[in-house]
């Protein structure tokens, strides 16, 4: 809760969109932030409706990025917005996020991050010289027990991890559903517009940037596999890939799109010397803790034992649930409190994005390859 | 998702307090609903403060609920409130409801509804008389597959009902933090603010509720225990009662504040004659239907098989979670589209809390008494 | 394991029937007996193909009880039956079991003990005279972490016990197959055969037995009702009882063979000052234990943290499933090491057998009343 | 349950042994089998202690297998062993199956079959040679719910199989108690007696079996990694693999001993075209099974909705757990029944021990490269 919300303008998100309406509830959510502007669609008349449906004062609903943040820098400093939501497809990330950075603005962006490592490190760049925050939307490490796991981990609980197992499946693409109309999944599967991952980008990212935060290893190697099962589909909808993390860990990470009948399976599993850890996205308010020699535990969202930092993220009593929409608020919230200076809350970042970027390449050059392994770039020399 | 949101004003929720934070949530989440207004507290620094907090404009803090009827009224009719949030003890319930009501605002009001029958017929009568909305806070009738419950039972799905089993079990009182300090603890237990049932009205009521709004059919008789099993306590903690409900069902309700180590397991099942029905609010994006002829289906939220009913409450596809603010946003706009002369989706209303109110007078009665059955007056005399 | 096999005679359990062939499974697995004879139908035919089925001798394939009794005990000593299990329709248990320990046999007889409290202390009479030891199926105290969970609350693990929640439920009763030919539901819905109560011997004194053995408390009074859903059957088809126990604490007792759907769902929750317990007997390797002040634990069958009573009825290392079989054979072989006068397992008796017709007493007496609340006897003045 | 229970004897499990003991209780439960011979340690005094223990005649616990074939095959037709159980570590697998075909008894061995594929493909030119029975203790396809997986995998229901994942967690090796004393620990870590692969051979090949034994599928490329947690441990702890399957099927194999905290957590999913499966064994009575377009159904032990071949190996109704026993049992009653040519129950036998040290070669083969894929031999050649 604050004094006055922060002012959010948007890129993307015209009627019927999924992720640009999850953005403004999440936005809207803690009152920290108020959509004042946006530049929803290419279409006029879908963007037109799109403002007027949410209130928006027409002046502020852009034919264009461009448009927006031209606009909204010729405003006073206490009405112009102080962010820019990025929710278009993925070849927009880049150019947007550095256009909106380079306009003064600070940046909230879907992921993943960009096209390539080179597109991310543009954002980087623009972000350092800009001194502008880049926030990306990983919203699952915004659920409360996903910091809860983390903490754990860093707090040596289960002593060194030796196994990270992370998988995400989905069954939704089971169907050549891209080739018949549906708009989600065309673009998605469509490598102008998604990158060189179908799967990999959309969620196996997701997956990665998951083991990553919670486990506080770093994949150095992949052995990996991706698969397109649906004919004629010009993207993976499947991925496999075994990893090797730094101490010695050992990892799996599998993500598909065609496990027919599955939601949105995102599972995370750790186990170190003397226990570990198991997190499922679609049961989030759970966190069950296992021990060599105990019994396992029950941790739950609001519950005894919790972590200050896990307690931060929460905004009811437990048994009360807390879902997808508030993991994607805490990231907002962490992000406003940043902008203004205060407190201390964690959002994924430049960092987050471009160890992703450099996953993603890895797994693309290790899929066409008869070796076994493929370093994932440490991005040190940089 | 709307032109222009409606303005809401609160009584009650100062800093600090749980549930007012989680209607202002609810109200903001779909950008139906904008806070502008409030009487937060009678301690007039923390009155300042929350409104400061929640960025409302000073001249719209008020000191009363009196007042801020009075100064909104005198507003133009685009700015003044269209309705009043009421989040106080249970003892200020009615009056402040015939206030509001009778000053031309519409009403979301906290449950228990009233402190007797009679307190709540005056509400009726209010809400008739001023032909303004009142709605009333029974948040877990608004998940969706809670709506999907009631849909397959109306349906017809399972033959004809035969048991009802609800079950409500919190832990939180285990010990007597009523009498050291903990302000949620102190006025529920008390029976000038919390009315004649404790745990009963705080918890009992919204079993009653779930189980009657969702099995379609009433309760006629209950046989009831109520138990005060902490020494020192003013009022029930603990309640049991065996239902007798329309149609020969039979059902047994079991509520509990001292089931140490429970969060807030309020959990329903009903059966009947060719099947049945599993929901339980701490994982409430499952509903389990059992049959008697072949294997039980996980119905999800956003899965397939869904009523329309139930999409209808439904902001993200499946396998994301959406949790106990979504079910309590889903009131706050449907009653937004009641306002509009929108849509036509369902609220709790004044019927289901003076059936609330009935129950809990039944029980208290037959609690009171060696005879095994006391009716739950029909109120069809009226 | 042990040195010579205790030699069991049987009767009933004729081809096709359920329990006669569990019976023989639970005795036969841990090699502590060996089925040597048999009175398993007075179909003659019948029971002749059952005897040589099971590979008995033909000369101990009897054509009745007494007919076994007078045969065997004509044998040498060290060829002879140690006992008689009896797993005949429930009018038949009492004459049977005073005949058989009158005879100078154990008997391990099925529920309920009997068709009365009075012809229940007819057999404890004889087992008394005769100083023949008589156990009785209630099978669900035989799994290993029931015995967990009894240890944890006598320890004192939660503090004095508040709530008692045990319920039953069953859907194979849901249609009216009792007149349709089902033998199972046949002798099980006529009173002549299976006693004053339907559900309620049936299935309910396994819920009651249960939460006796586990709370460690008598219930003192029972408020209950029998009701009977599909037309035509002769007994109760449902039970809903409140309880008092003993020391304060409430109780919630429900069994019904109508919850179309349910399988066979016994389930046990207790909650005392600091924290309870749930276990479940369709999962009956986990034991959920909550606390008022950390996380809930799963103990688990095998794994870190049992007492060694729990242990001592283990078979397999943790994760490998044991069950209805292996619970069965634990008091099989407590028995056994009773009969030999080692060890000092435990297995429901004449103590257990005479509770459970009070209560089914009680629970009769009070469903036909209008008065609340019927004691249960405590049998303490015989 | 049949006339005359086939005669037993047994190689190894002396007192003190898990796996010998679990073999007895499995022969025993039905009534099939009568363990009537032994040689179970070459300590004499813990030979005869548990031959003892076990009610056998004394000249039937011999000091060798040899010893007991020869002793056996000296008695009388009727009197002899129809069968061996083979329960010693790996290394005397081989020898000691084609020493008991060859002097013309039936085997019951456990897994792994040998230490080598040639050692594997002699024993399966001894039972050709002997016209004996050669089964495998792959006991977690003995569970009901497995065959029912299978039988609608092989049935189409789910549309070509695209995903096939398998994994087994177990945590007991965490610590290094190989080096400490702990004997099944000892020889299951020692090449010399536990063959090539540690947790490998131990329990992958289990995940192995099962994978393609449900599926129906053949792995025919691997790309694996074998991994030592534990310092000075001289076999692998942990496995992960990536397989390419049949028919374009791509899989994920994950098995690891040193998953602190894990218990015998066996899993399997697979996913096709319209649907897919999953089953766990510490859960293993129930099958879920996932659709594109209708909600999950959770196929119960049992229950409605079986197909014939799984009713079949139940052997109480819904709700009655089953457990790791009565799968075992299966397979025993499996044998029993084809070797007096009946029926037509399904065991692990030479074929499925072959594929399985095929590709336990394939996956150590792999493990030493930095290729990416290596061929499983399809044994087709032969």
């Amino acid at each position: 809760m604050s004094r006055q919300a922060l002012r959010l303008g948007m890129v993307g998100g015209g009627e019927g969109a999924f992720i640009g309406a999850v953005h403004r509830m999440a936005a809207a959510l803690d009152g920290d932030w108020r959509l004042v502007a946006g530049a929803f669609s290419t279409d006029e008349g879908r963007n037109t409706r799109t403002g007027e449906a949410l209130g928006l004062a027409p002046q502020r609903v852009y034919a264009s990025l461009q448009a927006m943040t031209a606009g909204e820098a010729a405003l006073p400093e206490d009405q112009r917005i102080d962010a820019v939501a990025i929710v278009t497809p993925n070849h927009l990330h880049a150019p947007m996020a550095i256009a909106a950075l380079n306009a003064g603005f600070h940046v909230f962006c879907e992921k993943p991050m960009a096209m390539s490592v080179v597109e991310a490190e543009a954002i980087a760049a623009a972000a350092k010289a800009s001194r502008r925050l880049f926030a990306l939307a990983f919203t699952y490490s915004g659920y409360p027990l996903v910091e809860e796991g983390r903490a754990r981990v860093a707090h040596g609980d289960f002593g060194a991890i030796r196994l990270v197992q992370v998988e995400y499946l989905q069954g939704w693409l089971s169907l050549p559903i891209d080739s018949e109309g549906n708009k989600q999944a065309e673009w998605r599967t469509d490598p102008a517009r998604a990158g060189l991952g179908g799967c990999l980008g959309d969620i196996g990212t997701h997956a990665f940037q998951l083991a990553e935060h919670v486990s506080g290893l770093r994949v150095e190697a992949v052995s990996a596999e991706l698969t397109t099962h649906v004919a004629g589909r010009r993207l993976d909808d499947d991925v496999s890939a075994l990893l090797r993390l730094s101490g010695g860990a050992r990892g799996v990470l599998k993500a598909s799109q065609v496990a027919a009948g599955e939601e949105n399976g995102l599972r995370l599993r750790i186990h170190g010397e003397r226990g570990g850890l198991e997190w499922a996205q679609m049961e989030p308010n759970t966190l069950i803790l296992r021990w060599l020699d105990r019994p396992a535990e029950i941790v739950r969202a609001g519950g005894p034992g919790l972590q200050d930092s896990t307690t931060a993220l929460l905004r009811t009593p437990s048994g009360h649930p807390e879902g997808y929409i508030e993991a994607f608020a805490n990231l907002y919230r962490s992000l406003a409190a940043a902008i203004r200076g205060e407190g201390n809350g964690w959002y994924p970042c430049v960092t987050d994005g471009l160890r992703t970027m450099r996953f993603i390449e890895a797994v693309i050059a290790n899929a066409a390859l008869d070796q076994k392994w493929t370093l994932v770039d440490s991005g040190e020399t940089e």
